[in-house]
């Protein structure tokens, strides 16, 4: 008899999680009521804005409590139904949570076509961080043929997907990451112009400007810190910053300090723009469709880094804060 | 026979600046040659960008050189003319510098009406402040009805515009000044719904909570440092930040360090967006007529804080980077 796995929170986090923040629970699998169905999870997610459901801090989502399944995306397929609109073998993706399987009436899933991409893509290029950086590169940041972009955390599922997109845009690219190997990724295949390693290099701040001699267009923000730091001063007349992510700032328990720098703004009339992937539910179709056929002419690439086994979703997690992955890191529950 | 007066940069300031980083120094007033015509100058501004413009930094204009007259803007009247556009006793508005006299072709002057307003009134509500605050609130800001509209530097030139114009737009307004007397012309005579003196108050963080319980809609900030680090956790969805001055930073030599807080950008959805008002230069006719109607119909209060003599300027600028001012901070070099 299949057995229900899921991971709970078992303690806030004080800095870096541990594997002894999480819980793995067990429990007999569900069986559908009428208009639900069952999900068997096959690819499940690790995504930075995790570790924010994790503290006790309402922000643009509730916190998690104690106990409660870890939240997250997931893809999978329908084991049992008793909804006429989902029939057993589809490939559904939602927000599964850290589980093996769910009983839903489908609110927020959606079917994927297999045929089009792979269906672990829906949790990477094809799925939330895909848009991320489709709508956060072109209408947050507004990147136009001929700028200058510089993204970091750009091997990352996001990053990796920026500057693709800003490569078919026209923009010239430069990618921070961090390792070589990472590096040699993005000028190797991608085709980012530049990129540098930060945990090599001493001087952020000369490198960028070495690397965008007519000064940064847009940036695109995905980690904080000393290295959004050191683009500030190198920004160019009308420059936007796209802040999707602050990794680098997410396991503090005080605010880090960092240099005052807002009078780059008015010199510079540059702006600094939060935002989520959420605001643009309604242009999702778009996005997808535009990433798509992107993926599938070859014209963006993608990596994924696999663990196996539910019980690796708290070392994914970790090791994803951590920069362990490049491009998109995934839990594979069980095989296809 | 006259003398042409004028300061000059002797020394660039380490820290807040001293009567001896300028120099007064004297000349024979020059004539006009054809084309031109003398200028002698009546009220001179200090503003706080002009501490930008005694570094040795380049920044949006060229840093001066020692020995060169300080920049700043002025009014004055024509005292001579070979210029068929100009006539004797014209009044006159543009970059004198810190000088009693001088003599042009009339680039960058225009002429000024001083019955519709005090001539100094160019030089504040209806001149660069007026305009900074007219286009930085309604274009940057984007402040609309309804808004919370929360302002730094609030009883100065700009900032006194600032609430006003909210006010007029429908908006909720907050300042943030020096003094209790600030704070008392704000909330008596401006019409500011509340204001607080931060030299007073301990906490600026849980009072800009209180004051704004449904968070703030437009930050318009011409200080920085913790007045700014304060407001951030308050921002409302879709907040926006005009950044026009950094005023507590511009003595400092080294980048003050503050709270990195761009994670409140995300979760708010917010824009933090830099500007000079010369971006909105062609629309300074707008502004200007919306303005004048605004103070000719009492809507709009100003005060000014007159210095006697040319060789005050030093003291009248280091007064008001250090907030001596309510309301315009001028030299009144002659009398009308």
């Amino acid at each position: 008899m299949p057995t229900h796995r899921r991971v709970v929170l078992a303690a806030r986090p004080s800095g870096v999680p541990t594997e002894s923040d999480f819980r793995l629970e067990e429990s007999p699998v569900p069986d559908p009521a009428d208009g639900e169905f069952l999900i068997e999870s096959v690819y499940l997610s690790v995504d930075p804005y995790m570790r924010g459901r994790m503290r006790d801090v309402a922000s643009y989502a509730a916190p998690l409590q104690l106990g409660e399944v870890m939240t997250g995306g997931g893809v999978g397929r329908v084991a049992a139904s008793r909804n006429p609109r989902y029939a057993v073998g589809d490939w559904v993706e939602g927000m599964t949570g850290w589980q093996t399987h769910l009983v839903t009436r489908g609110a927020g899933f959606r079917k994927i076509d297999p045929t089009l991409a792979p269906p672990s893509t829906a949790l990477g290029v094809l799925g939330m961080p895909g848009l991320t950086a489709y709508f956060g590169l072109l209408e947050v940041g507004a990147a136009r043929a001929g700028d200058t972009v510089v993204v970091s955390g750009a091997a990352g599922a996001v990053g990796s997907a920026v500057g693709q997109i800003a490569k078919i845009a026209g923009c010239r690219v430069v990618g921070i990451a961090g390792s070589d190997d990472k590096v040699a990724w993005l000028t190797g295949d991608l085709g980012f112009d530049a990129a540098f390693n930060y945990k090599t290099e001493s001087d952020y701040r000369a490198r960028i400007r070495d690397l965008c001699p007519s000064g940064v267009d847009v940036y695109f923000d995905n980690v904080g810190g000393p290295i959004s730091d050191a683009v500030m001063p190198s920004l160019a007349q009308g420059a936007r910053v796209a802040v999707c992510g602050q990794i680098s700032q997410y396991n503090n328990e005080q605010a880090e300090q960092g240099p005052r720098q807002w009078f780059h703004l008015i010199v510079k009339r540059a702006r600094v723009e939060g935002f989520l992937v959420f605001d643009f539910a309604n242009r999702y179709d778009e996005g997808r469709e535009r990433l798509t056929g992107w993926v599938r002419a070859g014209r963006i690439q993608y990596r994924e880094h696999f663990e196996d086994g539910i019980e690796r979703m708290p070392a994914a997690f970790i090791g994803m804060l951590g920069g362990a992955n490049t491009g998109k890191m995934l839990v594979r529950v069980r095989p296809e």
